[in-house]
């Protein structure tokens, strides 16, 4: 089992089935990623799934977190996964071929990468999508979209698993070394950004001062969008304090 | 969904768990491969996943034998599925990766192919591999190897769609669309907002005002580390713009 592959976070989020907690750890296990993150999971549900035999020490060592922003806080790359015909979408949709080996090279490069599964009923809400730097679906037919949660997880990490074997030719080894150099921002550091953002936009007047989530969202897709690194995001963090300092009254 | 996949049986052997048959039923359904054939299945399983939702024309349409023999009498190729660890074998075992040209090619020189699952407990027992010209097993981490059946079918017939002439969805190509409509942002715009940004940085006293060579190219490489797109170029500098407005002195 590759080492990167312990750089992937399986997100669960407001998952109800204890049984579909349990397949997707079970899943995880198999195929040799071993972290596990839940957020808001129904409190029943999820004490059932860790007493389930088969996966014991994936759900042992799962974590638990309020909110979607904490759960990808220390994670440079967000991907959501989506059934996609359902609504508007506002990121960059990739089917499964093509959106794994993005995964892969960020994995490889040293990053953490969370990759978010909403609810069975659901999906993910548009806040949760909103944390994300692009979408993700499995290829289905028309008739009949919707997958079951455990198989979706299951499909996702074996497209994952499928291609990490590979021997890398000397060119992709120059590139990994030149992303390594520039390592992307995390999740929290692009989350920092998005909030102070926010300050200056209503201290400017730019928007009012009622929150509105749909404004917010846009903003926070937006900040995603830009492909900051570490260090550009430490320059822009500052730039941004210095202005809602100075706009604001003394 | 391409017609070859009508000429593939996934037959399941003396399976238990109505959920699991329910499980098999709707991978199918989702991924396109509509006919399922069981083998002595226990009855009242089999009556309860036809109750079940979600895939019920593929339960409705699946044919009943008494024997492995009879259940692949019209197929030209058989394949086993197993976990493949525990027992001698006796014939070729290839993983999924390698498995599912052949039988793509199966399909599409015109033959019925049928992909053979063993019950939850035990797999496939002896007797029913002695029907099958070869074997096939999904990489698994060593420690455990066990899969979940409905998740062992999702993954291989996802598989066998990826090679095959892909199932697109509108959704994607929509996406697609979008991303295309994307434009980056021209030069021009790039050098608008690098000049905002720094009457902005002046102002803000993040910077001082004289005019400082390095420090502006600096600023200039970072703007065009963004990748801005046309449209995210057009509220970027309606922002700065806003707070510039906002800082300076009225």
């Amino acid at each position: 089992m590759p080492s990167e592959f312990d750089r992937l976070c399986v997100v669960l989020v407001s998952t109800r089935n204890p049984l579909n907690i349990g397949a997707v750890a079970r899943a995880m296990s198999n195929l040799g990623f071993l972290r596990l993150r839940v957020v808001n999971p129904y409190e029943a549900s999820f004490r059932e799934a860790r007493s389930a035999v088969g996966a014991a020490p994936v759900l042992a060592n799962a974590e638990q977190y309020k909110s979607v922003a904490e759960a990808v806080a220390d994670c440079s790359l967000v991907v959501g996964t989506t059934a996609a015909r359902h609504r508007e979408l506002h990121q960059t949709l990739r089917p499964l071929q093509e959106g794994a080996p993005l995964i892969r090279k960020q994995l490889r490069s040293g990053g953490r990468v969370a990759l978010l599964f909403g609810s069975e009923k659901r999906g993910l809400a548009n806040d949760d999508l909103s944390h994300c730097h692009w979408l993700m679906h499995i290829p289905t037919r028309e008739e009949h979209i919707s997958m079951n949660l455990g198989q979706a997880v299951a499909i996702c990490l074996y497209e994952l698993a499928r291609g990490a074997g590979k021997v890398r030719s000397g060119a992709q080894n120059k590139a990994a070394q030149r992303a390594e150099r520039l390592k992307p921002a995390t999740a929290g550091e692009l989350e920092r950004i998005t909030s102070i953002l926010l300050d200056a936009l209503r201290t400017s007047g730019y928007l009012g001062q009622r929150p509105v989530a749909a404004k917010e969202e846009k903003l926070r897709r937006m900040v995603r969008r830009l492909n900051l690194s570490i260090e550009d995001a430490e320059v822009w963090l500052g730039i941004l304090r210095q202005m809602v300092w100075k706009m604001k009254p003394k």
